[in-house]
């Protein structure tokens, strides 16, 4: 089923704002999630909404939060998110932080009793087009254990780094902090294939190649990208005062996350002109793309690019939604009221 | 030779005040470099003092540089470092940064005309003694390819990331972005033995094992290391217009570095009480510590902690330097006229 960049926003707005959200945070959300589809991130996409209707529908997910400012200093504001959508309460710190950083050069929001704030790159990319820097942390439901143990007490703590260019795509990384996410095991379990060995470890910590054992996901570079998940956490939960390790809720079991992030914006024309900025951030690039290839390599590309590619081909053609998640998401939206008994996945989104 | 902490300080401060250097500033590369023995990182302790002498009778590290601030508002501060010791460097802009952070909560410097900072951990533990997180990049001399590519554009570009404790030792983490330093592939070389697959590829970017054909280190993580390694070049050089890639000097060459650096200084006093602040880090901290560990596994370190025991060891029993490292640094202090013709070792620290 191919819908169209517009339809997906549609089609997320109209179902979250059936699901109780408000309108305007119905429509960030729908920005988000079709960002991540049509940049290929397909597990923060249409795919993620049904979970997000879950935990709404499980009294996890505010639909209406009342978001408070706890401090709103020159650079620092810290949130409590009232456990609404994290990707609205990023965007809307986001928004905040934006006006501080143009001021000072720098600004900081971090928060308590968030949730998933969806596609990390989403953020990079809202930034390359403000003309600034960010960097995003957060943690999330534990499904790491630390290094050389054996109880979930880590997320897959994400790192986004963004700067923009300018004729040139901005670089923007997106990445986990472990090697890959739970869907991919769960995924091994479904096909009946054995993992590979270092992805994960049992519930007693040891190597597994077992989907069905697979208890911990392992961190990049062993006892470097533990530090990473580590550090992650810290700046994501301790300035803002939000849960970590065994206080956050349960996955299996639909609990809050009360998770924390970090936003730090940077805005370099507080540092030169913005042309010189991005005129220099081209010429990195284009240092970068014009280098020596290894053997068998077409092209080397920069972080975020093969996403913005993607962006472009899937604008054009629209993303494919498959068959058995167009109908979940009919019959959760049936269920919302959002269409009528009987409707189809193209009423979702057909104006 | 044994040697006691306070005598490395002291060592390293006469013979880089006899090299040119102000005392203040020898004062600072000594403890930075006594740091880092006394915590086990070898390869920016007295070993690599040798190659900053070197560097200073080469005129490419400038022991007398008049660093200038050419941006000083509020949170941000600008240096050009003038080729000085980039330990003096970035413990000069964290002494500013800090007074700026104590004041707004979050502040940033950057760099230009830099040179290596020496041990990364070294600003954590000033850091958490001063109850502040700091966030520090730096980019380095080129010794990595991009993912894909064949030519030397990136360093081992360092992230290091710190938050104070209370009663437990404070987190640092302090690791560089590729798997292994270019030390270790020397190491090979001058044993003869193999290098594992992975660690580098060879002139035309593909895996080797021989240590002769090493030519680009590899990062950590595959692609998602490469995207570390990119973004800390970013932070580290687009804000202070440092140089970066190949307008980089070659270390082989023994040329300027001109390198930049991002200090990131937040202060948590601006988001809560500091008592609070430790309080929940020591409790992050015990909720690792007293986990669950894997079959063969007798203790969870939290980030840095290895560094710390390391220490309180050293600081007792005093560090081992090399006869080979003794006798190569007597020679230099000899040359540049620290100690006369004929001193000994123990000359050079003796009050």
């Amino acid at each position: 089923m191919i819908i169209q960049y517009e339809e997906e926003r549609r089609l997320v707005k109209n179902v979250l704002t059936a699901a109780g959200f408000y309108e305007e945070d119905a429509d960030i959300v729908g920005k988000a999630i079709t960002h991540s589809d049509f940049t290929g991130v397909y597990s923060h996409g249409l795919s993620r909404l049904t979970r997000y209707l879950r935990q709404i529908k499980g009294g996890v997910l505010n639909p209406k939060p009342n978001r408070k400012k706890l401090i709103d200093s020159e650079v620092i504001t810290v949130y409590d998110c009232d456990n609404g959508s994290g990707i609205v309460s990023v965007n809307n710190a986001y928004d905040d932080t934006l006006i501080k950083a143009r001021k000072y050069g720098i600004a900081i929001a971090t928060a308590c009793h968030n949730g998933n704030i969806g596609c990390g790159s989403y953020y990079g990319w809202r930034a390359s087009q403000d003309n600034v820097m960010c960097i995003v942390t957060c943690n999330t439901y534990c499904f790491s254990a630390p290094y050389g143990g054996a109880d979930l007490l880590l997320g897959t703590n994400p790192i986004i780094v963004s700067a923009p260019a300018d004729k040139e795509y901005p670089m923007v990384l997106d990445m986990s902090t472990t090697i890959v996410a739970s869907g991919k095991i769960q995924a091994a379990q479904r096909e009946g294939k054995q993992i590979p060995l270092g992805w994960a470890n049992d519930i007693n910590g040891n190597p597994t190649t077992d989907p069905n054992n697979a208890y911990s996901l392992l961190p990049i570079a062993q006892h470097k990208g533990y530090g990473l998940q580590v550090m992650v956490d810290v700046l994501s939960t301790f300035l803002g005062k939000a849960a970590y390790g065994t206080d956050i809720g349960l996955y299996s079991k639909l609990e809050p996350e009360n998770t924390g992030f970090c936003l730090i914006i940077i805005d370099p024309s507080k540092f030169m002109p913005i042309e010189e900025f991005k005129a220099n951030a081209d010429r990195y690039i284009r240092m970068f793309k014009n280098s020596r290839k290894a053997d068998n390599v077409d092209e080397i590309y920069m972080p975020g690019e093969i996403e913005f590619r993607k962006f472009n081909e899937y604008k054009e053609k629209g993303f494919n939604v498959s068959e058995k998640l167009a109908a979940e998401l009919t019959q959760l939206a049936i269920e919302l009221k959002a269409i009528p008994e009987g409707a189809s996945f193209e009423d979702l989104y057909t104006e």
